[in-house]
């Protein structure tokens, strides 16, 4: 059995690969042919276990997470945890990888699958809100997706991001691309083409300003409660539809059940992206429109994911 | 995280503190320190997932087995798995353990711990039913809780043992005990004080005649479903009471439900091992008497062993 680390996972990855990846996971999630069933939780002394099964075809993979909200006092993140993979035809334990690993390098793998394909192909700006790991992983990606020539970053408190963005240009490792501090929510908006949001807020953390919005690629990422929400209402002004994953983020996350729980989202307005995909279709074509992805993940993803870094792995070893 | 493979776990086990942690186990399980919820199963195409969680005071683990039967079509053991364990403070990935392993060492030092107090002192015999991994280990176990000077093994195919019998030899690592395979089961019994059961057996591996069981030290590991048998009813004919885990091993096990059902064993002849343990007494010291114990495990004792096997590797590594 293979112990893939933080460190060795980074060493194998290849953005445009999990990209791939993450797009044959929405042809599989099209064909239907996989198993997700719903996620055992078992829970003590406000600790929780979370066991998230996937079956593919190919492979079965079991993301699981420790849920330690009162990790937060002690200044550690509340949730960790590993992606336990097994041979689909015996069931042997082919790998464990580190979870918080699979889940940044997948994230931000689906938000640069969305600059791919909704975002213009000649965007050179992107713009990260919030300084933390999933914003590091969807500059990444961004930067492989399109001829980024500038990153801007914005964080909504003031610790120093010197290093932060440090780190970030070298793992960009394209002297083309700068990395940029933005003072302002609304300066990062109104320089980048592409926008991330990659936060906890329970409040939109994108200026409420249809003006400043218009003719941007949305990337949403944060929100995956329905109390949590990253995107005004000033978003429902200049799109007619909002791309999903799956039918249920418009319960999961709140930016989209609180619209439409108010009457601004219709359901029929959300477009599965497998589908979108599958069409051939060009969202960000036109110059001047809007378009609006909104991201909560499934254990698909994090499955398929898992696998192709096995794969990555073990060619690197062969 | 620490990541312990068979050999790993072979070479930092000691089956005296293996023993010393079942009983702490049996101790937690009195105490009722600990949180052991229904076992989540996920199944699709007869490939079933099953997560076993536990959390005791000092650690958080979860047994997770993968059971494909159409694995013995392929030749291969249709049962894999693995034992993940997280800090209990802050839920951090602490090890992944090998899952046969820490389940054959487990086991092991269950029936270990009976032979420690159910057995007489002065018991030099031991015979083990079934050549396989559990026989194996009930061998070594029960060479480390008496003085054991012959281990005898009856299989009830007409397998070549000379390799098991030899690794058993080596592994017991005494020269003083020597391993004889038996012809027939009437003869293990005839020669053996202690007698193991190991065997998968859906009606009765010992031979249904009290005279020869009588006065034995039985400990009934096979019978995990209630289809599963081991034991002959001759045994109630010898014994006024059988020593269990817990109360689920009544539905679980065919060596105990059955006779149940057909109103040879009453629930209250049942002894809770943890409590005769923590009553000090001694079911073992008169000649002539039979005892017989029925195990059929609880994932308390894989989180408990696992913790111990890493706590054992830890010394190793400082």
């Amino acid at each position: 059995m293979l112990v893939l680390d933080k460190k060795r996972i980074e060493e194998v990855v290849d953005l445009n690969g999990m990209m791939d990846q993450i797009e044959e996971a929405y042809r599989i999630f099209g064909s239907g042919d996989f198993y997700m069933p719903p996620r055992p939780t078992v829970e003590d002394a406000n600790k929780t276990m979370m066991y998230m099964p996937c079956y593919t075809k190919e492979i079965i993979g079991t993301k699981i997470l420790s849920i330690f909200p009162d990790n937060a006092k002690l200044g550690l993140p509340s949730i960790d945890g590993i992606v336990y993979l097994n041979d689909y035809t015996t069931g042997k334990p082919l790998a464990v990888l580190d979870g918080q690993a699979v889940t940044a390098w997948r994230t931000g793998a689906v938000g640069g699958v969305a600059v791919r394909h909704l975002s213009r192909k000649d965007c050179h700006t992107v713009g990260i809100v919030g300084a933390g790991v999933q914003g590091f992983h969807q500059a990444l990606y961004a930067c492989a997706a399109r001829e980024i020539h500038t990153v801007y970053v914005y964080n909504h408190s003031d610790r120093d991001l010197t290093d932060y963005l440090a780190r970030l240009k070298k793992a960009i490792d394209n002297p083309a691309v700068e990395v940029v501090q933005c003072k302002t929510v609304e300066e990062l908006v109104k320089n980048s083409e592409i926008i991330c949001t990659t936060t906890p807020a329970t409040s939109p953390v994108l200026p409420n300003d249809k003006e400043l919005l218009r003719g941007k690629c949305i990337i949403a990422i944060g929100s995956y409660t329905p109390q949590m929400r990253e995107i005004p209402d000033a978003i429902w002004d200049l799109v007619d539809k909002v791309y999903i994953e799956l039918p249920y983020a418009c319960e999961e996350s709140g930016d989209l059940s609180q619209p439409l729980a108010e009457g601004r989202l219709k359901e029929e307005q959300t477009v599965l992206m497998n589908e979108f995909l599958a069409s051939g279709a060009d969202a960000g074509a036109d110059e001047g429109k809007t378009v609006y992805y909104k991201s909560v993940g499934m254990g698909l993803f994090d499955v398929c994911i898992a696998q192709k870094i096995l794969e990555m792995a073990k060619e690197r070893l062969a």
